[in-house]
């Protein structure tokens, strides 16, 4: 059987205009904001109506480690979505925005795959409802703020070499990683070193992602601090009385976006923060929205579940009161292979031996989910390579962990291909739920990053310098010791080490740095090197990205 | 009598929905692509369509040199539209799009006042329907694939010296005016001298505004010179095949915006290039468009006639073979009070000697005007302190130069308070318009800023320095040579001196610099100080925007 391209699948999609995808979940024309035809926000006078209506069920779909094999965690998201509805069920996905920039080094993607899909993908992948590009403004309006107020006198005394907001732009632009600004003399201000990230980086993304409602929004924004005077003492964005105008500049932007799949279901497509140096979940009003208006929310999370769900648990669900119902993991025979040691060019051979090696890693991922007092479910997203007897390694390493397996036909069959899955979600979600965080917030900062290395990634310990184990402390001294830690870790092991597959354990943990993100709500442990302005390859993309004569684009998918 | 503060005004709008005001114009409603409810864009496909029917009658409103004591140019503009249709012309408003950046250092505006005004205002003011941050996208693309081509092995030879294709940001942000990029080592680039300026100086802006379609969009897009190799040869844009990404990222961007008056009246706000290393008037799409689906088309050029007339007839009008068949030109008793020599202070005193005086400004543009062979009427924006004694006095002056002056109330009572100006408008359309730019496109680059300089300056001489000559004769032998000039003067004089008020002849115009916007097709002659990057001031308006418990906007106006 051929499936077509995405781009062709995606083109070919019967949309119904938006009001009517909006009329399934009971959100009338005049509450939704239309952007196009095929778009809308949500507004928020109508969510804030929707408080005193009981939640729907949250379902997170989360993954193993991944591999070049892919593993279609989104795909999957969008699938039971599409196979809760089709068993009768009320339904709404909630996944992350892309982000403009990379389009342009290598192909776009994020909004599914096959006939799993959300649509419109290429206006997703773009501009979309320009979200991210409130959110780059926003940002930049704090950077300019600050030099503006050097140049003028500098009154609050910031230490101009402990400046730690950068500025933002979404665009991979290697260039401007590291730069010095305010060059030229005088008129142009005091020359200082500087940078930018990519938008997604941005704790502005963070925060509109974990915010409640716009007065949560303003308040952390004016909690971020931009740097420390000499006497390290913190600059926060209130004191540059920058909060309200970010807040104005973001108010549409937190609005969460609702567009459909290819068979016409409602999905919100909404915020898009990073998964190492930030949690890397849709925002949290999409999700409340989405349990408000649907019996089922099936969401996703950044990176695998060491990582992925991990935050989601941890720092999602724990700061905005969430209780996840189910978890689905997803695997490919293809990426449990490579985990046990194929190579990328040998994965169509049946090697059901390779399987059992790579499914340590589902299995250890199983183990982990449990200590959440979540119930899972295993997803094997089907390839047409795949053989019955590998099939049946991966269900037989399940059901020796107590988990179901259901293979998913979506890619290629849509919701009809998933039934299966959606019924046992269905089933196990009618358990009430016994989900717990994996630390509480009173643990001492450098305990809870213990905790997380020990329990999910198996290390033997974590190192820190004393100027790390300072700097948590002096956190803590200032109030900061509740929140939750977010990891910056490869997403590629389970350990710092990307070549690590499988289920290594008893490794070490190097805590590198830490950063506070104090209008977020989290601190960051970096372990390795975390890239948050990317480069574009030695053939980028956009070279072969344009319009065709009859106006639609190319080369982007 | 009181009239309330544009903000409120701007509140209190009962607004149409935004397919209501379509309809007017004869747009289908799946035609529109709405942006909220009060806001759309008209399809590219409507609009090709429209390309057999007749044109109405372009009206351009300019005005006389600004002074601090404001002219209302485009609160004229908004005026003369309501008017228009309050005596039964079907008419369309066509304005620029303001830049949401210098929104956080002083307070907004650009969309009229008074009962003359555009809405919705904050949003016009702020992301409106996201053309400038698709701008800024479009541009920061080409620069970051410009370091990319060098940080891969510079193929094109690129001389990093001479790129002059800088980055853009929709910011006032001085610390960006001068930057230099790609430290931090080998990962990073080459480190060389950069930066930003603000979206609107973009030449993607200029070039968005002077496309007539997609097609000829990229074809510009491609002609943008990036820099030069050590031979002076230029590196287009399309060396780095980024045309055809570019105008993927502007694809909705080049579509007009739909909004409306206080009075329901039809308005496209659409483009904003920089009036002085630009041409200062909205997009050509736009005013095409209006002439398509309005009898009468009022628009507006940037600063006073010496500038923004000049550009719009001498780079818009002949470029688009547009034929203005009226001109505006707005003046208050105030303005010209301060051109005869008024401190701000003493504005409101009566002066008719002072009137006259400063009236020769006045008699200068239209002098000026009379020399493109458009039919020119003088609309003396009425303020509450003028005089009968005083606006008789520009009457007599307008008498004298064979042209009416009408007194508009349009500021305080809306469309019925400039009728008389429609009325005027209406009559003086009706000559067959005798329009001539001021310079053929063949005459020599430095002939052509001769002939400005002497005729609409009324300078003695036009110098310049040996480098700038040689430049243009360079520039002619490439095949530059039948470009029109955009001058870049300061806007408060005819002559090079911002001080120099009245009407100054004689004096000198020193070209400092020149530069080649090859894709927007103009050649920039730049005299005096321009400042492509604002900074912000001591006590920025950010400090006092925010949101209201009502989820309003505050301390934007």
């Amino acid at each position: 059987m051929t499936v077509p391209s995405d781009i062709e699948i995606a083109r070919a999609a019967r949309k119904k205009p938006i009001q009517e995808i909006g009329c399934k979940l009971g959100v009338p024309s005049e509450s939704l904001i239309p952007y196009g035809h095929d778009k809308a926000k949500i507004s928020a006078s109508f969510i804030k109506g929707l408080a005193d209506r009981p939640d729907g069920k949250l379902i997170l779909v989360t993954a193993i480690n991944p591999t070049p094999a892919g593993e279609g965690k989104t795909t999957t998201t969008v699938g039971l979505g599409d196979g809760l509805n089709r068993i009768g069920k009320k339904a709404v996905i909630c996944i992350r925005e892309p982000s403009l920039g990379p389009c342009f080094g290598v192909k776009g993607g994020a909004a599914g795959g096959g006939y799993a899909q959300v649509v419109p993908m290429e206006d997703i992948n773009l501009h979309f409802t320009g979200d991210f590009h409130a959110i780059t403004s926003a940002h930049n309006l704090l950077s300019a703020l600050i030099d503006n107020h050097i140049y003028w006198g500098n009154e609050l005394n910031i230490d101009t070499r402990r400046i730690t907001w950068r500025r933002v732009m979404d665009m991979n632009d290697r260039a401007l990683r590291q730069i010095v600004t305010s060059l030229g003399g005088a008129s142009n201000g005091f020359p200082r070193e500087a940078g930018f990230d990519i938008t997604v980086a941005s704790e502005v993304m963070a925060i509109l992602c974990l915010a409640t409602d716009l007065e949560d929004l303003e308040r952390r924004l004016g909690a971020i601090i931009i740097g420390y005077r000499r006497d390290k003492s913190p600059v926060f964005a209130r004191d540059l009385k920058a909060d309200g105008a970010m807040a104005v500049l973001l108010k549409e932007a937190l609005q969460p976006n609702l567009v459909q799949t290819l068979e016409n279901n409602p999905a919100l497509v909404h915020g898009g923060p990073f998964a190492n140096i930030a949690h890397g979940c849709n925002s949290v009003v999409a999700t409340k929205t989405a349990l408000k208006l649907g019996d089922y929310v099936v969401t996703e999370a950044g990176f695998g579940a060491d990582l992925g769900a991990e935050k989601f648990f941890d720092i999602k669900c724990r700061k905005a009161g969430l209780t996840p119902s189910a978890v689905v993991l997803v695997a490919t025979v293809r990426a449990l292979k490579m985990n046990g040691g194929v190579a990328k060019d040998d994965l169509s051979r049946e090697d059901v031996a390779a399987v059992e090696r790579g499914a340590v890693n589902l299995a250890r991922h199983l183990e982990n989910l449990a200590k959440f007092g979540v119930p899972a479910v295993v997803a094997i997203n089907h390839f047409t390579t795949d053989t019955d007897a590998e099939i049946a390694a991966v269900k037989a390493v399940a059901e020796g962990l107590g988990a179901e397996a259901v293979l998913c036909r979506h890619w290629a069959d849509g919701a009809a291909g998933i039934t299966e899955l959606a019924e046992t979600v269905v089933r196990i979600a009618e358990t009430p739920s016994a989900f717990r965080p994996l630390y509480p917030d009173a643990m001492p900062l450098f305990s809870k990053i213990e905790r997380i290395a020990a329990e999910i990634y198996r290390a033997g310990e974590v190192t820190a310098d004393k100027a790390v184990r300072e700097q948590l402390a002096d956190w803590e001294r200032q109030g900061y010791g509740e929140l939750p830690v977010c990891m910056a870790k490869t997403q590629y092991s389970f350990s710092t080490d990307p070549t690590l597959r499988g289920a290594p354990e008893g490794h070490e943990v190097h805590v590198r740095e830490v950063r506070l993100s104090a209008g977020a709500g989290f601190i960051v442990a970096i372990t390795g090197e975390i890239m948050t302005m990317p480069g574009l390859p030695r053939t980028p993309s956009s070279e072969k990205i344009r319009l065709n004569s009859d106006g639609a684009i190319e080369g982007l998918f």
